[in-house]
């Protein structure tokens, strides 16, 4: 049988590792890109646009959607101004206020909506458990009990999320986009709306430590480091 | 424990009569209304904002999402201008062309996420699976599978979705309307965007027939009928 993949490109490093990946396993794919209202919209927005360039992949397979009505019901710093991204203080055991509510879920349905509509049979989504276990929507009994919605809730019930990066460290990501020789330079994981990567946040204090594990430098500036 | 409840109302019957059961077991409501760019969302949000007067609930506590990406993603007749509405020709064993690709799962998402937020234990929607088995997201199943997404990927995990009408026969509906004293004729059920509800399409048809064997009078216009 054909992989049809809609993929979920986000634009920070790990969604673009899964998207490496996910283009080999596939015949055709199809990218996806939901802007939440986040701080970094544009930014990632960017990203997206430059790598599904980078791909090669026709306009027709491209969809931006406007979810910023998640900005509207806030509860996160990334999307609520008057809340502050935190620097980076070790790995949280409780859940950071980054996280916004239910947001893979959201994501996750408006792409098998459009997998339905378009007859694609695989959905992928660059969530990392391992090096982000603070978040719900990040473990891997998350992702199994969305596949049963979407067994019961669609048309033919045969679209599956595969979660390729879910339990590899970050220096692993790294390693394996290496590897595939991903554009790491067109991707941005800064949480901080600022013109250079902050080098501070949860996100960049990761990424910065995946790849100096990986012992390769990260492509991307950073206003510090 | 106070039962805090987030109420989904298109502002058909089905979700009305949902809410009237909702507002009796609830100590507090807050009522969402998603416009998916279906073609009569400008008649459902004006019902939407009447129900909500006639209940008297508190601006705060209302709120109207934009999701219309939905139509921006298509595959459905109620989102499509180019796919026809069809009438209604017996129950349907095939899922008919008004399935919105899972757009039951982005509605729940999305207040699901609201829920969380406003710290809410509840969720109602007025799924029906007894007269439209033809809608896979209107099945049971689909609803546990979907609490145990609930369960998996919020932070507290404490949010259950209640379809309190789900296994109700349309004239049920009604007389449990008719009981709590629901403002039926402040509903729009019709599919079409027309003045008067049309009387003819699958949602008319079902209705209709709902207040027929409950024998009660329709308080709503029709076009044929």
């Amino acid at each position: 049988m054909k992989n049809k993949s809609v993929i979920l490109l986000s634009g920070g490093m790990d969604s673009l590792v899964c998207a490496g990946l996910a283009l080999k396993e596939s015949d055709e794919t199809y990218f996806l890109h939901v802007n939440y209202g986040q701080k970094t919209s544009l930014k990632e927005q960017e990203c997206f646009k430059k790598i599904c360039e980078y791909y090669k992949i026709p306009f027709s397979h491209q969809k931006i959607i406007d979810g910023t009505f998640l900005s509207q019901i806030g509860g996160s710093s990334l999307t609520d101004e008057k809340l502050e991204i935190k620097d980076y203080k070790g790995v949280e055991k409780n859940i950071p206020n980054t996280y916004v509510p239910f947001r893979n879920s959201i994501i996750l349905s408006i792409a098998v909506s459009w997998a339905e509509v378009i007859g694609a049979n695989t959905l992928y989504i660059g969530a990392n458990y391992e090096d982000s276990p603070g978040y719900p929507d990040c473990r891997p009994s998350y992702y199994e009990a969305f596949n049963q919605v979407i067994k019961e809730g669609t048309k033919e019930g045969n679209i599956k999320i595969i979660t390729p990066i879910i339990m590899m460290k970050k220096k692993d990501i790294v390693l394996s986009g290496e590897k595939l020789k991903v554009p790491f330079n067109l991707s941005w994981s800064c949480y901080r709306n600022i013109e250079k990567a902050c080098g501070k946040c949860d996100s960049c204090a990761l990424r910065l430590r995946g790849f100096s594990e990986a012992n390769i430098k990260d492509p991307i500036s950073y206003e510090v480091g």
